[in-house]
């Protein structure tokens, strides 16, 4: 391909992708792939190419979020308190998903664990690069044997479903996290 | 209007109800008002003459559980151990959620608490059942003081969502519900 040609689509997909990420940040998991082809003017094919599903597309524009999830997760697994960082970390995810639509449905399809089918580098990459926060959190006691990253991305997501009509979601969302950390009922 | 008429019209109002609630199993919040009216062999017209909207929609077909939950709440408010009688309300929420595909999505929406509008009879009569089980496990130290049903409701709700894709639903679910009841990190 000539560099003319090659700079010509270059600017086509990042065009293409600012239409996508305005698009699942106002509809979120319910964002469409023919929207996103006539908002950006070109043909349904053309997107389709880019993201061939719409989890393809959710999981396009939650990447960079899922990226500084991990550098967050690998910057605190050596910090301070075992339990804090792990919490602090959650925190953060939760956060994330509040703000940015779309990244919750990712994770809550993704953590499904439904086999290879539907692994993909989102959860398999936090889950890796969380790995370390919760091994030296549960060593010190600070959560329960055999909790997984899994299990706390999952309950994290969940929180954020239930909250987003909410009129006030991060707040309803963050008191509802720190009830789950502490317990709704635990025994002593 | 004549018997037979009232008649006619309570056989029709039954057909498309069935017709809805197979809709509703089928793809729970996803529900199509269009697909119930063409199944149904009937106008769309009518079928929104009985469900003016989705949510309308997911309500009425979840009111008989709505009902079921609230006997079990009024059932269990005086039984035994307050924390084991609000956990054992609780996990039923849970599973009637995981079983009825669209009453989570009722309560996600409904206990958004977003004034007025979004009030309705589910979560009210839900909050009002249940009343009496949280305060005697509160007034049992069983569960943190500020805790409402609207929360306890809302964490339940939160992890059918999140688990919703997965291949056994119900056992994940029950897993992160004790989890939450537990707490995630508790401090002792």
């Amino acid at each position: 391909m000539p560099d003319r040609q090659r700079a010509d689509a270059r600017r086509n997909y990042t065009r293409i992708f600012a239409v996508a990420e305005e698009e699942v940040a106002a509809r979120g998991a319910d964002a469409s792939l023919e929207q996103i082809a006539r908002t950006a003017g070109v043909g349904s094919a053309t997107v389709r190419r880019h993201f061939p599903t719409r989890q393809a597309l959710l999981e396009a524009v939650s990447r960079q979020r899922i990226e500084a999830l991990c550098v967050r997760a690998r910057d605190l697994a050596g910090e301070g308190d075992s339990r804090n960082a792990l919490l602090e970390w959650l925190s953060d995810v939760v956060a994330y998903c509040v703000s940015a639509r779309g990244l919750a449905a990712v994770l809550a399809y993704d953590g499904a664990g439904a086999g290879p089918v539907h692994e993909n580098a989102c959860s398999a990459a936090l889950e890796e690069a969380a790995g370390p926060l919760l091994h030296r959190a549960a060593r010190d006691g600070a959560v329960a044997s055999g909790v997984t990253v899994a299990d706390l991305i999952t309950l994290a997501v969940g929180i954020v479903l239930a909250t987003e009509h909410h009129p006030g979601p991060a707040a309803r969302a963050d008191r509802l996290f720190r009830l789950a950390v502490a317990g709704l009922s635990p025994q002593g």
